[in-house]
């Protein structure tokens, strides 16, 4: 029998409006000595069937919904879970992806505590799949403790369905539960480990394939999927990238010069600015980049991607919290400034909104008449109208009249819910200066 | 020497911050007695320079700032303005607009009051261009009293910077003062008045020609310029109808069935059904659109245009408020539901609210599953987080896993200012389900 928890008289609101969270003062009891991840089945204080997921007595999210079916009996297992992930990935082929892409974002699909992204992988003229899980939530790391089972059933059963055509030895599984977001489960933050490896591939320096921004096809990013930051790419930001490319294009066949500049702030490997010399490059224009980023390594990987695109990449390894008041005033065409989160926890936020301001008054300064910033937050913490404030702040400092003409979010392989407005955190305007 | 108000202590915070309203009860003076629309120089209360702008005693905004700089004396005078169109014209050039588009959009084009809207037409076989201007200030309908002289020079200046290669014989302009927000002004709502016309065109059933949205070409789409609804047409959903059909077009390749329907609610002239008909027989689809209006002259040129893509369609004369219900569950692949705006006035925000969900209700109950939703709000008055609760709402009736996998927003022809929150309107939220 499934343990059960029943929530207290009047709080059942939010999981009847499809919320799949409950906080550990909503329940009539403690759940204190419940072990981390058990499977629960919710009731309503009367004793009224509402959702199945899994509790953790160390966490203020102390229940997770993973189904509101009551027919669904098995939530935390095999069958259920693998059957979510294949949903997920009929809605990214639907949406248009064919290379890499993210294919459970947690509670947004319906499967709360798992992140996995899918790579679609090339190497010494070989293609395989690689999949890369963060397991964030105590009741999600006890679901898939035995990854290697459960990732060879994913596997058949997305060959059988066609949405995949590797079998088991073309596939790598690389768990990254280096991630402090694991503490507030009471979980370790562990090493990244592989699970499972594809002989003679080496997935720390390999080329993965996503969808081109400003064509059909795939382009090429190399990048470290062993070690490298979240899951070794940051595949959030294709559809802002797609927006972007192509009014860059629209924008590109207006020009007279034959070089175009472009600045990528905080570059990591240089999606950003490869993408853009790509679509750039197919119109005919020279393209100089100027790649930022603190991390050599990563800038090693930035400059190899934006070089195979044909771009001409010069190197700033610098912080960009000090390093911007160096380069050249209304010197770039397009400027990307895409930081990490600036803001972690609540109490980073004025500091954070600051840093954003900062940033982006340098973006302003830099930029050319007539070009474009590209202003993008990821801290899901920083409400959309404190962002828009923050790029305000920086634009006066520059500018007397510029205008956003083009407001992102999420692509549709970071899908997000109505009920879930935790789960929106990726923010982008661009700006013509 | 032109009138100066001055603001009261402390009230200059909004405008230094570059937002260009000033509310009558900020200023030091009462403002009685200044002829409506009159050229103002604005000073904080010690006197110091901060915007030229505009006054009108009748309004809650007693005044609009058109410059912030101290040097521009002529803040109303034709050099000026057809200068700041010609600017927003160089934007939307730059952004891609081949055909028509929106050319100033008031606050966020620098340039308050000023609603003006360009048509690339098409008739017997000639092309031409109209300007349709909403003039919703005092300040404006007095700067562009003499309208003919006004568009004469902003043709001429168009012409000479390669901005248009259509002269003042090609070129019609209309006036469309028949808008309620006249009255917050102390204006007269006015009926249509055209104030050249071109020999030998029809402006009240014509084509328009506009960007495609699923390829590089122009689709044509045919309406009543002289009275209908707005400018004649809707121009403001061309990004999120170029979004969504771009969605639909990667789906739409995953399909095997050759027939898809789409069902267009409040379809007007059916921009949106048009528009993925094109994309959907591009890709060799039968497409049958049904467009659901009150209008029957709408629906006559709704027909009309989704037809000259090739569609089959069904046309249903009905009030979305109450008809819906006839229409069969679970059958169409997309569902188009961009009603006209429900909330006017602050008073209208709950009915209007409960109308998106009863709307976005049935809208989700008639799609089918693997279909996409996609609803849209241009109520500026409801917020975009009470948008989306009227969409979880709606969905929550019909489907337990649904996605949002796409967010839209205003197109580059629609601006927004971060200084300007209030010129934020458009939301667009398509859904897999």
């Amino acid at each position: 029998m499934m343990t059960v928890w029943r929530l207290r008289q009047g709080a059942d609101k939010r999981i009847r409006s499809g919320h799949p969270w409950v906080f550990s003062n909503e329940l009539s009891q403690s759940p204190k000595g419940l072990i981390p991840g058990t499977p629960i089945e919710l009731q309503d204080a009367k004793g009224q069937f509402l959702a199945r997921g899994y509790g953790n007595p160390h966490s203020l999210i102390a229940f997770r919904a993973l189904s509101f079916n009551s027919q669904e009996e098995q939530p935390t297992g095999f069958d259920f879970l693998q059957n979510k992930i294949l949903n997920a990935w009929q809605v990214r082929k639907a949406a248009g992806f064919r290379g890499s892409f993210r294919l459970a974002f947690g509670e947004s699909d319906y499967i709360p505590g798992l992140v996995l992204d899918y790579y679609l992988v090339r190497q010494n003229g070989k293609q395989a799949q690689v999949f890369a899980a963060q397991l964030v939530t105590a009741g999600m790391n006890e679901a898939l403790k035995e990854a290697e089972t459960f990732f060879k059933g994913l596997i058949e059963k997305a060959h059988k369905r066609g949405l995949s055509s590797f079998a088991w030895q073309d596939s790598a599984v690389v768990i990254r539960n280096d991630v402090n977001i694991r503490k507030l489960e009471g979980l370790n933050v562990e090493e990244p480990k592989t699970v499972k490896d594809i002989e003679g591939m080496d997935l720390s320096d390999i080329e993965i394939l996503l969808n081109a921004a400003g064509d059909d096809g795939l382009i090429s990013m190399s990048c470290d999927l062993k070690e490298g930051q979240k899951t070794g790419f940051f595949l959030d930001q294709t559809h802002n990238i797609y927006l972007a490319v192509n009014l860059f294009k629209n924008w590109a066949k207006t020009q007279e010069k034959r070089t175009l500049r472009v600045l990528d702030l905080c570059c990591y490997v240089g999606h950003w600015s490869t993408q853009i010399t790509r679509a750039l490059r197919h119109l005919g224009f020279d393209v100089e980049v100027s790649i930022v980023d603190v991390s050599k390594s990563a800038l090693a990987f930035a400059k190899k991607n934006a070089e195979r695109e044909g771009a001409n990449v010069i190197v700033h390894e610098m912080d960009v919290s000090e390093g911007l008041t160096q380069l050249a005033a209304s010197h770039y065409d397009i400027v990307i400034a895409d930081p990490p989160a600036f803001i972690k926890s609540k109490k980073d936020i004025p500091i954070g909104k600051h840093a954003y301001v900062k940033m982006n008054t340098q973006a302003f300064r830099v930029v050319k008449k007539n070009g474009f910033v590209a202003s993008c937050s990821c801290s899901g913490l920083l409400e959309e109208e404190e962002f828009r404030d923050a790029i305000r702040k920086a634009a006066l400092r520059n500018h007397s009249e510029i205008r956003s003409v083009l407001r992102g979010g999420h692509a549709a392989d970071h899908p997000t819910l109505m009920q879930f407005p935790e789960g929106f955190y990726l923010k982008m305007y661009v700006h013509y200066v």
